[in-house]
């Protein structure tokens, strides 16, 4: 049955397997949220399944349930009502570990099918799913749809494409043959065991639960870990989701089901520290803050931990053609999701004299004029804002906007935007302050949500070096630059590149710097604080497994 | 220049890339101590380099240097009375990271091609090494030139290989183009660039300095990482002499001397853990004791530390067709070296109610008997023995060798043996005891050395179950079972994969399970507390570099 899931989608995984070869372009899971793609109804349809979702307990068929908890909010108004299972832990283990030896021994062909299967059915639920996100993380439906959905299904797909390519590479089987002169060769055949680790913890975050999600927890899968998914108690709903759908797949193998598991928790009796600590997890995915992230490091050692911690993300402007491109793709850099992505920008560094446009110098408060206003208009419409901002997640990064409001000069300031559909949503235009590049105390530190500072330096060169500086002691995901000239650009590069930052070059069109593609684009480096690893390369799956030989003379 | 070594060793690339891939035998680097081989005059050649480094410094053209220091003994019995650079740790690192850059900038390419060099002229000075080896580990000479020069550069070639394989599969560019239905496709270029992890420190161990110093040192190389080697101050010159040529190399290829350095000590103020503590050292790669190998894992916390540690090997007795076969093999095995391999085995199951040997039972003291008298046997002709047996590396194993005797009922006792050419050389046969699998304690902890249980059990089964237990819960390297019974062999594979555990089954040839060949045998797997990685493999150096990109809209 496995196999025959690993048959139908294999034409997915060779694709999958071109596409982390070349890095261009490449998708299986079509963005656009069109009836004609996903079916006519398929809109309604997913409406229809979330709605019946709420107020009601998520009931999976898994062992070990103590209680059932739940108390997520929607931050477009509205209070879910969906309890979840909170598992007793000695049982939840106990089921994760008895899965183990059938998952082992289905092989690396088999475990793909499995995940290829459940990547295609939560395809096919993307509607569903971008409801699920929407009204967990805050963001606007068609952001929802696409990276909550077919986006996140390409991280997921990328990763078992990753993982396969490593389990691939080791031969099953090896003839070895070493000659002895006149004497017969000496003849053995190998065997080599691919054995995944272990338990696999993957801690959800509440912004991007799926996205996020998704890589850490296909890489486990297919590599031959069973998986224990621990959602941020805001945002358990789409991963709930998630774990139906591949425990139906499991099923349907001829699988034990309990390779996936959910521990839901709530924000008053969490359970990440405790999941986190068992002995019998080997592996910790996680996205979140870096006290946590640091935390799991350093006392979750029998485990080894992917982190994607805080960072502080950065533009630096030297020069440009056309100020106006310029800051139109800044506007919709800074106003998506409202700033609530690991790689919105934060710190924009400009020149006090100014920067060159077309020949001309722009002086420093024209520049950052032109960044404010050019956000301030696209925020305008209250009506088509909602749409780009979504809702704030968390009430906390209201507080955050409040508070942040005196650590500059106000060059924009955020507003609230009643939301045409969902009067109580918590929606806020961006906040930007300028600062001078002295007060690096108020900048060096990451300011989830949407602020951002319009930061006075020296020159476009000390901004450089000043945001890489940074970079390489609090982490950054991103970083931005715009510039006519070869030399600074090149200078960009170095810096960038030593500090383990994705840099992007004088982004004007229709590509923004917080936009991070599957299969192409690397999300994260692993070389500064802000991640110890890549969503995703070779190095986030190859320790998820290891090779065990067997050896014998030749018959 | 840097370009010519790698034209100069592609083909040996192409073979190693391809042996990976493969993993039957393959090796660039014969192992036999030939003249017809190395040159007619490259035994004598060898043997004078070795005897003009005595009694001298070695000096090395490296900064930072505080002292000279070494105390060198040869388990042969004479002072080597050299001296090597003991560092300034400060200036010593400052002049790793300064290296940095440029070995970063030469690329991939270039940088296989200065280690292949390094291990070409490895190889052409393979009996002066083989003397170094043997004077500092106490392996026998053929040993040493085989363990030490070859199959050491195998293992290193390995590592290069599995490196280059990992950043070749990372594209250098990609050309991104997203349909955008009518519009023009959004393009974008990008570079992917590799980033070595900083400074890589490699801590010998004494008794296969380079065949296991070789893996972390050429696969930290290659990702671009500088590389200080820190010796284990009983068995400093072997990789004295690697520094030394990988510095002439790096010169020639115009490249920084500093990317490999060497840092001295002594048993009297030893550096490692000062040198493994420093924020600039990123990667940590130890083959030696579980104490300090933990140790490194639990403080060395900024660091990725690759570790072999101890273990406790075992074989199982269930069935033979010829016993005398299987005797033979066990006894080279187990007097191979005097049993100072990490490979060795410890622990010999036999099932008190004896074994079926081509039919007929044959009783435990009959087995044990059989075992313990090709043991004498093989080790009766002094002259001879010494050179498989070799030397006892350090005095705390002969001293662990007279505590053990009380440890069980002697089977065969050790004897000093009078090396015809060394005749003060610390030689010991092998000494055997016999213990009740009731007597864990005993025979769970790694005694190091010459010294092996032959255990009662129940069962093979039984044996079985206590030793892979014992393997998941102490670690273990190899392990070697005896059965004609298919079913007892499907048992023992599935128990050793899940314990992460090497098998060899039914070895009774010129295959002995101590042997690990480079290119097919993983030596370690990674899944037990015998060791945290494998050499070598995908997870061994796909975290030693990291990959930052650069993207812009297409020109």
């Amino acid at each position: 049955m496995s196999q025959d899931f690993f048959a139908a989608h294999q034409a997915t995984l060779q694709g999958a397997l071109d596409a982390i070869a070349q890095r261009g372009f490449w998708t299986p899971y079509p963005e656009a949220p069109s009836g004609r793609i996903y079916g006519e109804t398929a809109a309604a349809d997913g409406e229809a399944a979330f709605k019946a979702r709420l107020n009601k307990p998520f009931t999976l068929n898994q062992p070990a349930t103590k209680a059932m908890v739940g108390a997520e909010v929607s931050p477009f108004g509205f209070a879910l009502g969906i309890t979840y299972p909170n598992p007793d832990i000695d049982g939840l283990m106990a089921a994760a570990q008895a899965a183990l030896p059938a998952w082992r021994k289905a092989g690396p062909q088999a475990r793909a099918g499995v995940c290829l299967e459940i990547l295609h059915r939560l395809n096919r639920r993307s509607f569903e799913i971008a409801h699920c996100v929407q009204h967990t993380t805050g963001q606007a439906f068609v952001m929802a749809f696409q990276a909550g959905g077919p986006h996140a299904q390409d991280r997921g797909l990328e990763a078992v494409a990753y993982g396969y390519r490593a389990m691939a590479e080791v031969p099953e089987h090896a003839s070895w043959e070493k000659p002895q002169g006149k004497a017969d060769p000496l003849r053995m055949d190998k065997d080599y065991h691919i054995v995944g680790q272990g338990v696999s913890l993957m801690i959800g975050c509440s912004t991007f639960p799926t996205w996020n999600g998704y890589p850490g927890l296909f890489a486990s899968l297919v590599t031959g870990n069973a998986v224990v998914v621990k959602p941020h108690p805001g945002a358990i709903l789409p991963l709930a989701l998630t774990v139906e759908i591949a425990r139906e797949v499991l099923a349907e193998a001829g699988l034990p089901q309990d390779v996936v598991l959910l521990a839901a928790d709530t924000a008053d009796a969490p359970l990440a520290k405790e999941l986190a600590l068992r002995p019998e997890v080997k592996i910790i995915d996680f996205t979140g803050s870096s006290a946590f992230g640091t935390w799991l490091e350093q006392n979750a050692r029998q485990a080894r931990t992917y982190a994607e911690k805080a960072g502080v993300n950065f533009i630096v402007l030297d020069s440009a053609d056309d100020l106006k491109a310029v800051t139109r793709n800044l506007a919709f850099s800074l106003s998506l999701y409202s700033g609530q992505m690991c790689t919105t920008p934060q710190n924009i560094f400009i020149p006090r004299t100014g920067i060159k446009v077309g020949g001309e110098i722009v002086s420093f408060d024209e520049v950052a004029g032109a960044i404010a206003g050019a956000v301030a208009k696209f925020n305008s419409d209250g009506d088509r804002a909602v749409e780009v901002l979504g809702a704030i997640q968390a009430q906390a990064t209201c507080d955050r906007l409040d508070q942040a409001r005196g650590m500059g000069k106000v060059l924009l300031d955020s507003r609230e935007i009643t939301h045409p559909a969902f009067p109580g949503a918590r929606v806020r235009s961006p906040l930007m302050l300028s600062v001078d590049c002295a007060q690096t105390e108020i900048f060096i530190q990451e300011l989830f949500g949407p602020i951002s500072f319009v930061i006075a330096v020296d020159s476009a060169e000390s901004g450089l070096e000043l945001a890489t500086k940074t970079a390489k002691q609090h982490g950054a995901l991103t970083a931005s630059v715009y510039s006519t000239d070869p030399a600074f650009l090149a200078k960009a590069e170095d810096l960038c590149v030593d500090a383990g930052v994705a840099l992007s070059e004088n982004l004007t069109g229709g590509v923004f710097v917080n936009q991070s593609a599957a299969f192409s684009d690397f999300h994260g480096s692993g070389a500064n604080p802000a991640a110890n690893a890549s969503l995703c390369d070779s190095a986030f799956v190859a320790e998820r497994f290891r090779v065990v030989q067997v050896r014998r003379h030749s018959a």
